[in-house]
């Protein structure tokens, strides 16, 4: 029973993805899904993302969260616009709380919308928002067991992001193995050292995020 | 709809952990429901729990996860009978998945059933398995603003462990500010800091477990 319950509901959602899909193609707004554990840095990536980019790209922010607006009260010090999505115990964004967040946006004025899904490396990757592209964000204090063990999220991401990588000498953590097994399940991902506290590979992923917007907005 | 089904679901849910709850106190079973993100360390804190209790209590463990048996393969060194169960790709255990597991476990046997729930920090919370308490483990990694965020499986835990606290000084988390918010969700929650890796705290959560196990199993 709750395998088809489960069904209807992804079916219904894939119809309103589709519909997002087509918005955002009309207004040449790109669209990325972040995704990742609770504390993997989601946020902390946003903000180091966009006080380099907001001069280059018209930016905005869909924040989802069960509850509070901490995290849009962080994003919003950077001066781009930020609507909060609270599930209220809901453990994933979906399309129709996206489309809903984007019919009073301005899309015409906007290059880049960037969805912060609620914290859970499960359930947002079974729900297709309209994104263009999804980046899952691992903290490396996780354990590098984690891609193994939550496969669906790396194998839908374009850029899987290992954070905290400051850390990696106080964790045991082995950095060859996780890239392995997250290529393995993905072998076109893209893998991305980084660590917003020590801005260590922000660039890269900046540079590359920049270039894919780029690609749709000037398409 | 979505809502109506949820209710439905976990009503159904209920049934079943009520029934749980009815075999687990006939063979008085002592059961822990452990939860907490992906990578805030539940399996190195039921290595160090079984490494110590399991000359004193017995012992055994349902292992959740949606793919792969390898934190089975680790608990399974310490000679205790663990079960895996994958839920392949879903986001929590329920109580039907463990009535069918504790139906091959010989119950009268034991005094401790350890069930480690996936890694979320949203899902796991919302189903009743049947135990008699709960657990949420928080690596201090993920972040002071946590509990407020995910408020319910801190609102429904008899202990929080705040892990890997032997990160503090890397990390930006204040200890206070996290304390303090989780006690104003659950007034009578125990909060033990501790480390597995540097053996920190495990004795005050060992002997609260111990406690709270032969209370019922010597009731």
């Amino acid at each position: 029973m709750e395998i088809q319950v489960m069904k209807n509901i992804l079916g219904e959602n894939d119809k309103i993805a589709d519909e997002n899909i087509k918005l955002f193609a009309e207004k040449k707004v790109f669209v990325l899904n972040l995704m990742g554990s609770p504390g993997a840095g989601k946020t902390s990536l946003l903000e180091k993302t966009i006080a380099k980019l907001k001069d280059k790209i018209k930016i905005a922010v869909i924040e989802g969260d069960l509850f509070t607006d901490k995290d849009a009260a962080r994003v919003e010090k950077y001066g781009v616009e930020v609507v909060q999505i609270n599930t209220v115990g809901g453990c994933h964004l979906d399309a129709a709380m996206v489309a809903k967040v984007a019919a009073k946006l301005d899309l015409d004025a906007l290059d880049l919308l960037i969805v912060e899904n609620v914290g859970n490396l499960v359930c947002p990757a079974e729900f297709r928002v309209g994104e263009d592209e999804r980046a899952v964000v691992l903290s490396i204090t996780e354990g590098d067991d984690k891609p193994l063990k939550y496969p669906l999220i790396f194998k839908e991401s374009a850029v899987a992001l290992l954070n905290k990588i400051d850390l990696l000498k106080f964790c045991n953590f082995d950095l060859e193995s996780a890239k392995s097994d997250i290529t393995a399940l993905n072998p076109t991902v893209k893998i991305i050292e980084c660590s917003c506290t020590q801005e260590k590979g922000l660039d890269e992923w900046r540079d590359y995020l920049y270039k894919v917007v780029k690609e749709k907005t000037e398409a």
